[in-house]
């Protein structure tokens, strides 16, 4: 994407309900890195990486700096503005602001509660993250398996059936990894979506069963990079969600030769990458 | 607490129903941080701090490097075990996973895509993220504002009619400030929850309005640490959130005399801390 990104990405899909499919446009939740900077005093130092929906971005700065204890009113910024080094891409530099501090020196980054960081290889827009799995080696997945699309509405039900009844009245995120034919074959829960797919894939790699290219993940909430790059690197080839999908985890399923259903509801659910593991009628 | 800590944790709420009101127990999601070392022919390095529900640690910690590309099989992982150390209190060490890698060195860290990670400061257990806090200068927030009960089921009508249509399909996580009797005054979205509360502190904080003592925060799905943390720092006495709040969330609002609102649904809801701050019928 040239130029600045909207908060929203356009995207044809797939729409499936009783097994009937259609072709169509949807909207995602545009999903990118924006990467927060400190100026002070011509010294910079970069304090965060967040993935992010465009828009707000130097509001998005200027709270996260509140957050961490670094400011506290409008005296303390200067001048918040998006990079513009020579030598930054035109796509990256609506994904890096500047924000200029009124102290005279930069904080002690080591006091932050926490910095959420990243290496360079990490990049600054997505196509930069998408490059840097590549760089790791994170191959495309094999081709395969092959899903019977009447399979996928029974997984939902199987997720919560599978749930203590705590965690299935909302209380936990789940992540379950099923066979192609629809077994349960292993589940876990967390506070955090992302935190039950590494417990699932923590287990696979204990029980020397990676990679996971004979498998299907499914997730309570919404799919996005997060997830489905943790999906890869498992060799996981299908993710499913009951919710939506963000624009990132779209590109990252189709760069990688993932299959990625989102809003699995009842008979409903929509595909945004790799339907060919799926037998759908034409 | 001491010794290992459960997947759920009990605690005294009021849930209100119909203006009506009745103390009970009720379970929350454990939410506390874990930290992961790894450990290589006897050098460490910590890698991450994640808010985590304490079950399936090893997993956990096993899992998180295969996303990140430091171990990609079970011939890499060596012992994995909770830290012993002298000198680690007990409520922490069920909060440290050492993981022992079969490598001959440490992996290049700065390789890594991402990471999470924090300062000594962050501490590795909730109570510990708490004194951090205080350490740091969040003080207790005043009291009031005084909130008539009868507006809480206004707000979350008022925040889905603030977001645009794409928003209120569940595309996107929204976050918004009210007065105490019930007036949007600003409303911002994202595809994290945490970075819609960034935008709404940072628009504050622009606009010169911090500290935020005579609002309410809501949001669109659970309250975990890091939401509550920021209404802390941004002086925001009440939180409501639609679905469930987290351990360390009720844990953080009791110590900082900040009320907090979960399940706010209909004329439902329940207060899992600050109650003083309703006038509720007793």
């Amino acid at each position: 994407m040239v130029g600045r990104p909207g908060s929203t990405t356009r995207a044809r899909i797939l729409a499936v309900a009783d097994g009937r499919r259609r072709a169509r446009s949807d909207y995602l939740a545009t999903e990118e890195p924006l990467e927060i900077r400190l100026v002070v005093a011509g010294a910079r130092a970069t304090v965060a990486v967040t993935m992010r929906t465009p828009g707000a971005d130097f509001e998005l700065a200027a709270g996260f700096l509140v957050g961490e204890g670094v400011i506290a009113g409008r005296g303390d910024l200067g001048r918040i503005s998006y990079c513009t080094d020579p030598g930054i891409d035109a796509q990256q530099q609506y994904n890096i602001v500047n924000v200029g501090l009124t102290a005279a020196v930069l904080p002690d980054l080591g006091s932050l509660d926490r910095h959420f960081m990243t290496s360079s290889a990490c990049g600054v827009c997505g196509k930069a993250s998408l490059d840097a799995l590549e760089l790791r080696g994170c191959a495309v997945v094999p081709a395969g398996p092959a899903l019977d699309p009447a399979v996928l509405p029974r997984l939902p039900g199987a997720l919560r059936g599978g749930q203590g009844l705590f965690g299935s009245t909302g209380g936990l995120h789940a992540a379950g990894l099923f066979t192609p034919d629809g077994q349960l074959v292993a589940l876990r829960e967390d506070v955090g979506r992302h935190n039950a797919v590494d417990k699932l894939v923590g287990w696979a790699v204990m029980a020397g069963r990676l990679p996971l290219n004979d498998h299907v993940l499914l997730v309570s909430g919404r799919s996005s990079y997060e997830i489905v790059q943790k999906a890869l690197a498992a060799g996981i080839p299908v993710v499913c969600a009951v919710s939506a999908p963000s624009s990132l985890a779209v590109d990252l399923a189709r760069r990688f030769g993932m299959t990625l259903v989102g809003f699995l509801r009842g008979e409903r659910f929509n595909v945004y990458a790799g339907e060919e593991r799926l037998g759908l009628p034409r």
